[in-house]
């Protein structure tokens, strides 16, 4: 299905509903006609599209902190795009804005609805990532839920990830100490020599359980949980009295894994109670209000002094969304994952 | 096996770990002389003694927020006690104490470790219910960690209990609905009569789930955890966004009850994080530095003015308090449940 970049657009949206990891006969690919834009609206063709574990949730009907997507509908998501015309006055052609266009080549917005960028503050591609709502999330969740202090232990999963490497590098840059646990050999190293973590944990090495204890020698004082499952099961008995545990992901949930038939609720219970521990789910909106523009000063900051690293995991073409999508849930991607839409320019 | 009150000291030990709730051979008898009492020590005899639901979790060897008891070991628990002797300047023979003496009928004890008590100011026995460790208990979980607005809806179960009548009272006081959860009409009718509860809920009632939701027509804004099993399984899906939930006990799982084989982790921390929940485990020693003092100047006026109410259940003779203690964790008693171990005379 070749589409007239001039006057249409490409979108995907959710054929069906999947059960664990997506494949590609959930979704479906249209053309439509651009429509024209109303005053006040701009279009918009995305350069960068962000593929995050929090879509995974839209696309069941399960409870959950937003609206699920309906068949039909266009997969929601973060982007940059690029200004092609538009009838707002603070947004003129070829300007580079935030948006959330989801999974399509362009997109029509209410120009109210958009952040624009400044390419020159730092590349485009991090407003999705360390200086977007990723990095916000590591930000927020840490600084507001887990506190860290000078001299506790913080572990965090997923930790080359745009959440994880966020979570470990500032805690470390408020005095704490960062275990970061991953999949495989090379994203440990990484996590040591790219991102300054004090340890690295394999999560699929057989003794992982063991090789955590070995890492966290004064426990654990702040777990920052993004992926749930086994790793949760290894990190629990070794929680500190009065530990934080900010909830902002179960990746590991969201496809069903990790379910062995003993009932674990009974066990995390009793380590609540014995351990006064403090559980606290959270979205990032919750605290943009409080806490966002602190985030864009530290942050910005942070990376353009070489403090807080990130890595990006860029796949080329929309067409491809779907398979790094259920790829990102199995952990295959490496850095923040991205879908370069269309080139900068 | 009988004992000299005037040189003997009778005691109940712990004779072998329970499985479940605790039966007679669980525990042991000890007849044993008094020793001599050293300086800054005195001696009492004891009055009340307090039964709750922590000393079951001292019996067991698995992991808790104190240290367990060994085979032998005078079974804990606090006691309102009155001084035999003393070679402490504050304290008088016939001075009545709260103090820590465990399921025994005399004990000595170190006087910087005992608080006097005026009977004159209310009933000695409030000492260890209302005004002592579960009203404090209440207070402060509720307070600190529940933090109820007006206008929300509060839950608690066991709530004839010391602990569960203390919190919904002190809900109201603070301008929110409370609603009750306990076993059987009978306990039913004294919440909305005699605590003044906005509303009952028979946990036993074959429509139970269905019920409490009835009762919480605007979701549940804080859930006071003090069972866990089927009670938290029906509260849990009508918490609100941001609900709070103080965790201080587990009677349904001390005991083992209620595992019925699923995994019901994860979706408990769906819920965490769809909802934005809070869950925090608490011990109200925590608490003491900071809330004591006010606690004991809230509720004492509140109990003189008759806004806080209580019930207790009191047996007679230590000898009954292993079956009396079995009871309480089967919900058998009907408020505060003490031993008397010697009349107050």
């Amino acid at each position: 299905m070749a589409a007239d970049p001039q006057t249409q657009s490409t979108r995907i949206v959710l054929a069906s509903r999947p059960e664990g990891v997506p494949s590609s006969e959930n979704f479906g690919t249209e053309v439509v006609d651009l429509p024209e834009i109303s005053d006040g609206q701009a279009l918009l063709r995305t350069v960068y599209l962000s593929l995050d574990p929090y879509m995974r949730g839209r696309m069941s009907t399960a409870p959950s902190y937003a609206a699920h997507l309906e068949l039909g509908d266009v997969i929601v998501g973060g982007t940059v795009g690029q200004v092609v015309a538009s009838r707002h006055p603070d947004l003129a052609e070829g300007d580079y804005v935030l948006a959330g266009a989801g999974w399509q080549s362009h997109a029509v917005v209410d120009g109210a609805h958009v952040r624009r960028l400044d390419p020159s503050a730092a590349p485009l591609s991090t407003a999705l990532g360390v200086l977007g709502m990723p990095g916000f999330t590591a930000y927020s969740g840490l600084l507001k839920i887990g506190r860290p202090q000078p001299g506790e232990t913080v572990v965090v999963a997923a930790a080359t990830g745009p959440v994880g490497s966020a979570v470990g590098q500032i805690a470390r840059l408020k005095g704490a100490r960062a275990v970061g646990i991953a999949g495989g050999p090379q994203k440990c190293q990484a996590l040591l020599e790219e991102f300054g973590f004090d340890a690295a944990i394999d999560h699929r090495d057989p003794d992982f359980a063991s090789k955590l204890a070995d890492a966290v020698p004064d426990g654990i004082d702040v777990y920052f949980e993004n992926v749930a499952g086994h790793v949760a099961d290894a990190v629990l008995p070794l929680l500190n009295l009065y530990a934080r545990i900010p909830v902002c992901g179960l990746v590991a949930q969201y496809n069903g894994a990790d379910l062995d038939g003993r009932d674990r609720l009974p066990g995390f219970l009793s380590q609540i109670l014995s351990k006064s521990l403090t559980i606290r789910g959270f979205i990032q909106s919750e605290f943009v209000p409080e806490m966002y523009e602190d985030f864009l000063t530290d942050a910005t900051g942070w990376v353009q002094d070489g403090t807080l690293r990130y890595r990006e995991d860029i796949v080329d073409g929309l067409e491809n969304a779907p398979e790094a999508f259920a790829g990102m849930l199995q952990g295959k991607n490496f850095g923040k994952l991205l879908v370069r839409v269309t080139p900068e320019r």
